[in-house]
């Protein structure tokens, strides 16, 4: 047998054992995972920092992300509702036929392979949104080191398999596994495999999408990956700040060396204000002192994406960079019209870094057809005038239809992890648009319903018993009940 | 334009009116959409009746299903906390860095393409399940009718067309589309389609999803493809309910002609008793007298299926029937060792019609074989006394993960429209098993999640709104509030 077949029986041995454990079981591991996590802090941190190329004030917002989001998991599944548990009782007078009893809840879906992402060592890693949220819906995880931080992620699997002996779980609850393409495409195309999940690029994710739905049994891919994030900018808006828009979205472009999947890579600015406001942003940009970006590697690909883009004809260039540089992504900027952009598609690429295309538009009409091209979106951004936001509704209702955020304050870099988190937009920023990565939502990917009828009540799980032990929020006989 | 492209743009320019409507609009066309199919009872009956070969008492129920889960969704529309909303606060104060203001709901995801079944001329059909849950999530349904019951369909259409125009809903909200399976498949390529729901053959469900997956944006696809529905009957349960169990199991065989998604059509029985219990079953589906299959190609691929099997030197045939009938469906039935099952793939596969293979068993020991070894299933069934089903945990466990319903009484057939209803099982039995086909949550697979940001208060939909003037269920802060 192979490494990796012996990996996914161990999975599924943990799975059948996993899946039958109390919501306080689940809680205690998943917080003796943020306690061993914080534990190993000191030395975590400067690893990180060095494989990332990330500066370490960075890595400990980072840290602390990851820790706060562990901890969310945990009272989550401590709470227990997210199982949207309902049940609808029988009525055995019913004509003509008596009616059933009928109980259903969410499911863990079993063994559930995570890919890490190279941006966020920590937060979208070995002990990221995803390998936490599988592990809290009672998935076993088999978890495909990214290459670019190999120490770091051994040191958080080792976190992880700490807190799996405290716990007393099964030994294949979680296995830290490394490889490189190859291992990935076996570890997605595995029968005993129940689902992905993964945050990279189109390329990466694209291709986990295609092999899982080959399968002979195909099984749902959950692919994070990227887009541009355009922040549409209104007239009356920009007229009136001017400076504080051209400051925030410079800032909100670096950040972290542009290398999110929420960098704002696109802005729509109107004809009368253009000028200013890229003068401004220009001169913003011009006092960032370039930063290292992730690896060698990603550094190539955004400068041959530039080089790429300075074929067009189209575009103006406000703000170039060296493209000799190894590892350093510097700032840069290039101007084209909204007439233009729309007939090019290669504008609405990602370009992974701190670049970003600033469209000129002459009215709103232009813009709602921009809406109607745009490809799916991560977030959409639109920063307008209270009477500006109450006056474009048409365009309002097609731009939502193109993300999963739709922000109108603020940047869409720094996604919040909370409840009402979306982290996942339509095609082709994730696989698919009903989930997302990011927040306490993020548990249901991994689970299905299932439906219990006439169960005895002694083999009935303590989510549907009829005395609520859990005292969890329920939908009986069609009124929410606790 | 194709007749199709304009049917698309129809529904897109449709749908951005109706996902704006507010719940009461949309309660109000359900309702309307069931009063307009009551009042066309008296012709409706006979024409399903004639054009499906089923009884007219059968079809009689099946209207009272079709009218009252349309009136289900209408009062979940009414009620309104399907959309799941969650509100998380902004907290100004918050270091390092301000809380913003995170709003997120499900919301419409376009129009969709339904398509009928033939074994449910009314309740799977144009205003079926599908078409109904899709219409009350908000999104406009471009309908491609079953030719099997063309005039059916036509009167039913014309029923919500009434409803359309009575409640003055934009034209494309419903639109009747007739055609063969090209038109099929061009509907569910069409790149305005947002998702596809689908009731029928293995072969017709993953055609459409593998169209959808290939397509520049894919789609998800809902597709219910059947299942044989296993019964698993345990030993000391039937040394005491012989009789009950053989009359309740060759009931269910044979209901509609077999032809229903749960029909049960294998049964596992211990080898203590299986000579007892088939010779009661056999005797009872002796008395059943041929009835006519849904059309002529069923009936004609009944008998080959029967026809292939019997080429197998495994089965032992109890039962046969006659294959030059050309629309009568007689009840057969073929029986197996489970160590000969177990080696035999095609002893799983479903025949549609009154068809079922009994497995005879040794041991527990057996089934927990046949339990890793079974397909998805839509249903499977444990018959066993108290002590046989706690005595048999690991048998259970094993059995969950493979079927979206699991009973411990009564027949499969007869699936409850109701809140805990889960139809939709593992692959092959569907493409999606997180989704149901029947029952509330449908209405979810139409829908996903936007998280609205910072939004100006009189920007933000009812639901999200702090005043809650819905009323609705919604996590806020992360407490259940109404």
């Amino acid at each position: 047998m192979s490494k990796i077949a012996n990996s996914f029986q161990e999975a599924q041995q943990a799975f059948l054992i996993l899946k039958q454990q109390s919501n306080r079981d689940r809680t205690t591991f998943l917080e003796e995972i943020a306690n061993q996590i914080e534990l190993l802090k000191e030395e975590l941190i400067p690893m990180a920092a060095k494989e990332s190329n990330l500066p370490e004030g960075r890595i400990t917002g980072e840290l602390g992300r990851t820790v706060g989001q562990i901890r969310l998991f945990a009272g989550l599944v401590k709470e227990g509702s997210w199982v949207e548990a309902v049940i609808d009782h029988e009525d055995s007078e019913r004509k003509p036929v008596p009616k059933p009893d009928i109980r259903r809840m969410l499911r863990p879906l079993g063994p559930v392979v995570v890919f890490g992402a190279s941006n966020f060592p920590l937060a979208f890693s070995t002990a990221g949104g995803d390998t936490i949220s599988a592990l809290a819906s009672g998935c076993p995880v088999l978890y495909k080191a990214h290459p670019a931080h190999p120490e770091t992620s051994r040191m958080v699997a080792k976190a992880i398999q700490t807190a799996v002996g405290i716990c007393q779980m099964p030994e294949g609850t979680f296995q830290h596994i490394e490889g490189g393409i190859d291992t990935g495409q076996e570890l997605a195309a595995h029968p005993l495999a129940k689902a992905v999940a993964f945050t990279g690029s189109f390329k990466g994710g694209k291709a986990l999408f295609d092999t899982c739905n080959k399968r002979e049994i195909p099984i749902p891919v959950y692919a994070e990956m990227g887009s541009v994030n355009p922040i549409f900018v209104l007239e009356a808006y920009l007229s009136e700040n001017l400076e504080s828009a051209a400051t925030a979205y410079a800032n909100s472009l670096v950040l972290g060396v542009g290398q999110f999947c929420t960098n704002p890579g696109l802005i729509f600015v109107p004809k009368s204000h253009e000028a200013a406001f890229s003068s401004q942003v220009i001169s913003q940009l011009k006092t960032v002192a370039g930063a290292p970006m992730l690896h060698e590697g990603i550094c190539k690909t955004y400068h041959e994406a530039l080089k790429n883009l300075a074929i067009s004809e189209k575009l103006e260039w406000l703000l170039t960079t060296e493209a000799n540089q190894l590892l350093i992504g510097n700032p840069s900027l290039a101007k084209v019209k909204a007439s233009d952009w729309l007939n090019e598609e290669a504008f609405q690429e990602e370009v992974f870094g701190p670049f970003a295309i600033m469209v000129v538009y002459d009215s709103i009409a232009e813009l709602e057809e921009v809406a109607v091209q745009l490809k799916g979106q991560l977030t959409c951004t639109v920063w307008g005038t209270s009477t500006e936001l109450s006056g474009n509704k048409t365009f309002l209702n097609l731009l939502e239809e193109r993300c999963g955020r739709l922000l109108f304050k603020g940047v869409p870099t720094g996604v919040e992890v909370g409840h009402a988190m979306q982290h996942g937009g339509p095609y082709p920023s994730t696989t698919d648009s009903r989930s997302t990565s990011v927040g306490s939502f993020a548990i249901k990917r991994f689970a299905r319903p299932i439906a219990y009828q006439d169960t005895p009540e002694v083999l009935l799980l303590e989510e549907l018993k009829d005395e609520n032990p859990l005292q969890i929020l329920r939908k009986v006989d069609g009124e929410y009940l606790r």
